[in-house]
């Protein structure tokens, strides 16, 4: 099954955000606005607006209205990307090559901004106050997560919590406030809003967690890169973490190739974690995630849309790459 | 007579927007904190804010609206500059080390998107949708003009139409924008928001074309940096222009500059450009501007609000460094 049978009823609508994100990179600029139709070419899953569909069926829907935040989460997230790749230093992407990388650092930086703005001017047209305010508050967490992750780099005196905060900035959030928004977009009952922000951040949760379980146990054909390639660059998630708390020797081991970045010994770590619980144990924490959305979405009416978002909740939290 | 004696009658409201950038760009991340504190006790002109203030004093003056689009407009002046200390790679800026310098081109980057959220934040308390409208248009037009601006560089084919395109993007837009907003924010006659908007740009443009000018004719000392920075680098401004379009064998030249870098052909052009009248015909076309924007300000009704603006307008197209 693919993701997209799971909500085959929004098919036609999903192509007018396709068009919408178009309209709204297009520049008569040809270095962005070739720039920005590689960024959509190069697909993605649009899980953002999809939430943003689904969860404005609980409202009066309306897709003239309600394609303006959808594409515009998708144009934050594309944007959040492109100023990654920058300061990543990182020349491919989902199989192409980044902005940063066909071009340069400035042109990136520069195209991460005109998306965002992009992104702005699209949310001009929804004339909700609060809806402007959430996505204005969210989007300065999101910036101080980013700078949060840089922090706690290589940091392997931080707590489980330092994680769980970091991962809601850095994606969990944006999910949470796709669900809120599409759902204040429609003018569905705050009640509703509340259950799908809660859907949101639950789904957001357990599908960084288990991003961040894969990054260990997939291929390397499947990731794209070698496997333990966070734990390499100092991104200490959840797995890690749990083995760093439970086995001080493992912390020390880890203190040790952070210095020498020896390579036989992140081996031995990553071999580690797997044998001492710790893809197990984020394992857990993400089932719990996942059933905590569950049980939000079970609290909605009874519709397509809500066996839409069980479903989907599903796949991107249980994929297996 | 100084800057600030030209508006004395702001001065507790400009303190309120001091208080305002401080509100909106502290936060509990010690980093982010630190560097935002750190970009405001740099100081700066304010001249956006001041702008704002006038403007919105042709309508219904309430300070407590208009400081949040006041704030707003500077804090994109400085979230565009945190940017372009990263892509510029600046170690200093306005005599301090620059957020790039001081920490990193990471941290640099999101502080700039952070404080860039934080303008949005504030300007999410003004419910008139037009005023959104008019700023996420205008922040995709000043990404488009630094994307212009790098393509354009070392680029001696270019005409002149271009250089107005791009310092009006770069430059003249935000301060337009900074009077129109004031005037839409104080509910002032859309005919007023029309002339402040004119007013607006033609300032911004004298400005801008002034701050080329000096460029080569102020001291190192002055500037903070070697006279002539601008040609060196490969932005051609209005003195250059003008020189190569009326005298083929200055273009020649420079070209052949850019090819070998030779800082005694540097110091050759630079001579060139003020013995062949480039200086002059800039000095006339900023000018032209300023004339433009206090005939503008003239036909707005005759306040305290009026006389400061024309006085701004010549102190800032004026100033010799």
């Amino acid at each position: 099954m693919k993701l997209k049978d799971l909500y085959s009823f929004l098919k036609k609508d999903l192509q007018q955000i396709e068009h919408q994100l178009a309209v709204s990179v297009s520049s008569d600029q040809p270095m962005i606005h070739t720039a920005g139709m590689e960024l959509l070419k190069a697909g993605g899953k649009r899980i953002r607006p999809v939430f943003v569909l689904l969860s404005a069926q609980f409202g009066t829907y309306n897709i003239h209205q309600v394609k303006k935040p959808a594409a515009a989460l998708e144009l934050i997230h594309m944007a959040s990307l492109v100023h990654d790749d920058v300061v990543d230093d990182a020349d491919m992407r989902r199989g192409r090559e980044t902005v940063k990388a066909k071009y340069d650092s400035k042109i990136a930086m520069y195209t991460g901004d005109y998306i965002f703005a992009a992104a702005l001017k699209l949310m001009t047209d929804i004339e909700i106050p609060r809806a402007h305010q959430i996505l204005a508050q969210g989007m300065k967490e999101m910036c101080l997560g980013e700078i949060e992750q840089i922090n706690e780099q290589f940091d392997t005196d931080q707590n489980i919590r330092k994680y769980f905060k970091r991962i809601k900035r850095k994606t969990a959030l944006l999910i949470a406030l796709s669900c809120q928004l599409g759902a204040i977009t429609s003018k569905a009952d705050v009640s509703l809003q509340k259950m799908l922000y809660e859907f949101g951040y639950c789904v957001g949760m357990a599908f960084q967690i288990t991003d961040d379980i894969l990054d260990f146990t997939a291929s390397e054909k499947q990731l794209g890169k070698p496997a333990g390639s966070d734990l390499k660059q100092g991104n200490i998630t959840l797995p890690a973490l749990f083995t760093i708390c439970k086995y001080p020797e493992f912390k020390e081991k880890l203190n040790l190739y952070y210095q020498n970045k020896d390579s036989e010994l992140l081996a031995e770590l990553l071999k580690d974690i797997k044998s001492l619980g710790g893809i197990e144990y984020a394992s857990r924490i993400s089932e719990k995630y996942l059933n905590r959305a569950k049980k939000a979405a079970r609290s909605l009416p009874d519709t397509d849309a809500r066996d839409s978002l069980l479903k989907v909740a599903d796949y991107i939290a249980c994929r297996k790459f």
